[in-house]
């Protein structure tokens, strides 16, 4: 098994989280989801569960815009948040439907509390810091996600179509761009040599704890919680 | 001279701002602009302070997008601040090269103090507050422009190409549009009672002293200061 | 069992949320702590957590100080931010250090997903919406803490300091204080008929939700995870 | 004339700043403070302003508690957003009072732009960045004060109580606190070769617009505007 390349933040962080990132991206959640054993359930208490963090998810990029004083970064960030309100989320209602969750449904779904972890995780690290704070707890749901997106794109089964999407080459390169933002912000503020500042042990800490917070997502879609 | 009808929060604001309003809208920068003996360097120093008004707006209006809680609210804001930035900026960069300001000459912009006192004020009351807070502080801008627009729509002369931009039918439609999203916005959180509320009066407030601080953007133009 | 009267938005949001508010103030945690039946470990592991907690929660009351535009809001908020880092504070490393605990061990405290959930649920709500959201986010900590107090004031047992503390007037002052802060600050703003604006069911929605994950903090307490 | 030493981001940032600075310090407004020639109006409109100003100013360093993460920084910065509400600001009551402006005047202040202005660069560039962020901003205020009244302390005449406070021992601990405050804040994040990092040239100019502002507030008092 090889580790993605999306960058140099990635690598450092990924590594610094260590186990924590293992027990995420190889959660019993995603194997028994690429081994298409997991319980229909959980899958469609995820799906719905997800449609909340997908707001969440949203309005965290629109921070980043925000947040940005670079207008390359405001482009890139834009274009994920609009991407994910007029792309992902009517793509999600559509995947939900066929499953037989309606949009009102979807709607009124009261959100769990790993979801409410995670997400106001993000808001709060990046309303309370700036936007190299935000993007390190952002950074584990997209570069995660294209982990196990990779590692199982050709799963098949049951879920076959959730693995291949974001195995595949519009999301791998979604990943890729993220990577270079994340880079490229770091150097921007920090300078090529950033791992060495103090403030990396701050943004590796904020990696590993959205990772260990996108883990509790994973068990909620497990435990139905 | 009729007002024009964007809603029902603009008409209240702007009649709670009085006179300031009409310093604002019938400021000498705007009324020697339509008449076509606006000094052209006073033009070109607005122009190029407007880019870097322009990203902070943009910021602004994806931080509506990060505060939203409702769909409909998150894609209008997305909508208003990809389009700034996507379409709105390039144009504005074109609009200047052809007056031999280049992009790069915009990038280096010494901000001027009128331009940080108004985008700040938006921006400080936009993260200070909730959404509606920061509409009010927004809506100046955006009601302000269109309200002199239609009012000099077709002033031809040098500067008819900004009046007519604004006074058209494209930016007419973005003044209803967010009209419409301040108006349902408000009574969506505070109920079709709202400007009984004592909140009522501090977004009032808040409008006036945006529109105060927009009053002070002209004048800026108008003393290339 | 009488509620305890901390003022209106106290009673209808705890009535709004129903059944988890008493999961939360009944919790087994806080049944065994009363009881004297709460394994020392699971208690231990509750006060190392606590004092991470203690201090994003006076983080969160600055927040309030920051987001008032009324003095009085203004004063009783520092005041309690400030005593929390200069008399609660200590007296917690104060009460850890007679248990084995050091400072050290303390300021190293890894913390646990529960306790970044409740701390970053307040911290974002606060940051994402204005100071009302914060209050009503921060409210089932205050409250909860004063209620379990007066319930178990006189329990006495390995844990009858703790039980005592919060049951003990100093602590239901604070509890009457912040009380007060919310009706008047509710008042100010949305007029005394606040409970029939539509907002008022996002306010106890915050209030329940933050409720939801302050029951995960016991939880962790007894799960020592 | 020498300059304070109030540390080593005040020294750099003040030179990078460069005739910025002196404009500020040496601002009319100042000069004829000094000199003792400032007409009593500009004085008391000055003071009025200074009202509305300091309870933006707690504001803004509760802010600071806020996004601190180190405990001795949140100890730094609620001592003194605690002391501008409780010592301060009772103190500016009583000096407005002997002068014949009421506290209910005070309230009542309608806020000059040059007033917002400052304020919102501020808090825009505090809760838009993370904490250091917000101190370069913070910085040209309490610096500014410092250096003009330790220049000035012996002037005597009409306002040498104005200037004998800043110039006094209490005030200059202040400034050296901040000092410390800022440099500490600095190196914990960023190491002990943070000006030669790119972020350096931001927060310099941070501070050099923040300075920038501060000139517009004594331009206010001289202007009475």
């Amino acid at each position: 098994m090889t580790t993605p390349d999306y960058g140099r933040a990635f690598a450092l962080w990924r590594q610094a989280a260590g186990a924590g990132w293992d027990a995420y991206v190889q959660h019993d959640f995603v194997r028994q989801l690429a081994a298409g054993t997991l319980p229909r359930d959980s899958f469609l208490h995820y799906l719905q569960q997800d449609y909340v963090f997908l707001l969440h998810f949203a309005r965290s990029w629109a921070l980043v815009f925000a947040k940005s004083d670079r207008l390359s970064e405001m482009r890139a960030a834009s274009g994920i948040a609009h991407g994910l309100l007029n792309g992902e989320m009517p793509l999600h209602v559509e995947i939900c439907g066929r499953e037989g969750i309606t949009e009102d449904m979807l709607q009124q779904t009261p959100e769990s509390p790993a979801n409410m972890a995670y997400t106001r995780y993000v808001q709060a690290t990046g309303y309370g810091g700036d936007m190299l704070d935000l993007l390190a707890a952002l950074a584990p749901c997209v570069f995660g996600y294209g982990e196990i997106g990779l590692l199982h794109a050709d799963s098949g089964g049951p879920y076959g179509g959730w693995t291949a999407t974001y195995g595949g080459g519009d999301y791998q390169r979604i990943c890729l761009e993220v990577g270079r933002l994340i880079d490229s912000a770091l150097e921007a503020r920090l300078g090529p040599d950033w791992p060495a500042l103090p403030r990396a042990a701050t943004l590796a800490r904020q990696f590993a704890q959205a990772t260990q917070l996108e883990q509790g997502f994973w068990q909620m879609g497990l435990d139905r919680t």
